[in-house]
């Protein structure tokens, strides 16, 4: 196979120029890679000049790989010209599911068989997107968070018919510049994360509609509050610590008991069933890995204290939008 | 009436001394209050002695106001002690409607009639919880976040026979501490926060429910994705971002409708009327005040890289539980 090392890709092709495509140039410059880019659409290459003019001081703060220069970006206008020495190539066109299927089947007829193709689709599955595709095998879903120059996430899921191997060496390919990979071994509309805080945003609208809160209570609500521990750790883990002593255990047996018995949001959680029980209790045992509650919410509170601080010197002016 | 200018506080009674009691106690010590504690169940004085141990240098480092000093915290052994001269009383027993009704009321029946008596419940309706009051004027919902010394969040909402001016004094005691208040109009079961993050763990205990994702999944994805910008700004601000120069208006006419065509959440989110969709927009106006999406999102990034470098730095060993 002609596929390098993950670690060792030096040139990535980027299809799609607008907030998502420019985000991952800048990162794949960071990382010290070539960055070519086609937009099929009306992305101008001025604009994405500017976006990473303006992000590189970011970059360069954040720390910058061996060799990685602004000037190894170069805007191609054809699709052949993009994809030519790809080592791989991240999609990143606007969320329809039509034209990425066409788009898809294009590129698989340009690029060679074992080069991957990756979609930052946030939320369709490669398995409707890779239906016209002659060699499916090398597509996978790679999808990042906005900004994904900054964001460490990102989700890897292969369709129906993407090989095992090719989903793997993705998530070693953005593990190798420093992502915070997801492997999902079953396709999910909508993945994870967006699953997650499109529960949340749902929750959020409806409350508006029915007058409960405003947009800016909202805001207020989340940056001030939950949102400042998810930045430290996920819900599971806060569930944990919200038990005391006792974590998941105390936790299921007192809160979660009153929240399945009066559910104080539109969606009601699942029965705690024995299954359920004993994989969050096992999950969040793992995820302490030995450490008491006491001790993990020393480090919440260390880390929330640091938060708080850094928040605090960048905000120039108000609440920064919260 | 003998209430006390809001920021003119300086005794503060506390029944319940558990996590978030125990937190209250903390968080008014270190804004130069005398503290009286007394709990009612199996708390004891000496775990809470070693909870303001622990975490008064916390305090410390983030600033004490004048007369501060844990010396000025006082245990007590009966409801009489520390209602004796309360200027404010925090309620902060276990989530039990039955047990609070019964509390309220002898807590009315000893407290002066213009004294604050303010629950930390954390979904109660005060409505609920003042039923047996011969003064229920003066009993408020005060909803704090965990921890709250260090969380900046509190939702304040009276019940149905709340006095709107104890509701506004109670707003005014806690911002005068440094809170970050919102005052609810409008009794809503789990106020705003805990809906919000109500509506995410129960997708989230779905997911997992349905061999979707694991804990740590789950986790993971948050505490490196969303919940990175939740800590920043809220979910209809991050909305109105992820619409790029067109904002909220541009959002609403893509990734939202989409979100609407194809829920990727079991949460289905509401029809966009045209009300709606204008407390939409003129919310995100009126957060954005002025500011273009592009100079949020440079605000964003500042603070995105502010909140990484923090976390790196305050992380001791791995990922702290996310």
């Amino acid at each position: 196979m002609a596929r390098p090392e993950p670690a060792a890709v030096s040139r990535v092709g980027i299809v799609g120029a607008g907030t998502i495509g420019g985000g991952w140039a800048l990162h794949f410059l960071r990382h010290g890679k070539d960055v070519v880019v086609f937009d099929p659409g009306p992305q101008s290459a001025d604009a994405l000049g500017r976006m990473v003019d303006r992000a590189w001081p970011v970059m360069e703060e954040l720390g910058l790989a061996p060799g990685a220069d602004p000037g190894r970006l170069r805007v191609v206008s054809s699709l052949e010209e993009v994809l030519a020495d790809a080592q791989v190539v991240q999609e990143s066109t606007p969320d329809n599911l039509a034209v990425k299927v066409k788009l898809f089947a294009e590129m698989d007829a340009i690029v060679a068989p074992d080069v991957p193709i990756v979609s930052s689709t946030s939320g369709f599955a490669m398995t409707d997107i890779q239906v016209d595709c002659k060699f499916p095998g090398r597509t996978v879903v790679g999808h990042p968070f906005n900004p994904p120059y900054l964001m460490p996430l990102v989700e890897v899921v292969g369709g129906a018919r993407s090989d095992a191997e090719v989903v793997d060496w993705t998530a070693a390919f953005y593990a190798a510049t420093g992502k915070r990979v997801i492997t999902m071994r079953r396709e999910v509309p909508g993945f994870i994360a967006n699953r997650l805080q499109g529960a949340m945003r749902a929750e959020a609208l409806h409350m508006i509609d029915a007058g409960e809160a405003t947009v800016e209570e909202i805001d207020i609500a989340v940056s001030n509050g939950p949102g400042l521990r998810w930045a430290i750790m996920g819900p599971l883990m806060i569930q944990h610590l919200a038990g005391g002593e006792g974590g998941i255990v105390h936790s299921l047996d007192g809160y979660l008991k009153l929240a399945l018995k009066e559910p104080r949001t539109r969606l009601r959680p699942p029965e705690i069933s024995d299954e359920l029980r004993e994989a969050l209790v096992a999950g969040c045992t793992r995820e302490a890995a030995g450490r008491s509650v006491a001790e993990i919410a020393r480090e919440r509170d260390t880390c929330l204290v640091a938060i708080l601080k850094a928040l605090e010197s960048c905000r120039s002016g108000g609440e920064g939008g919260s």
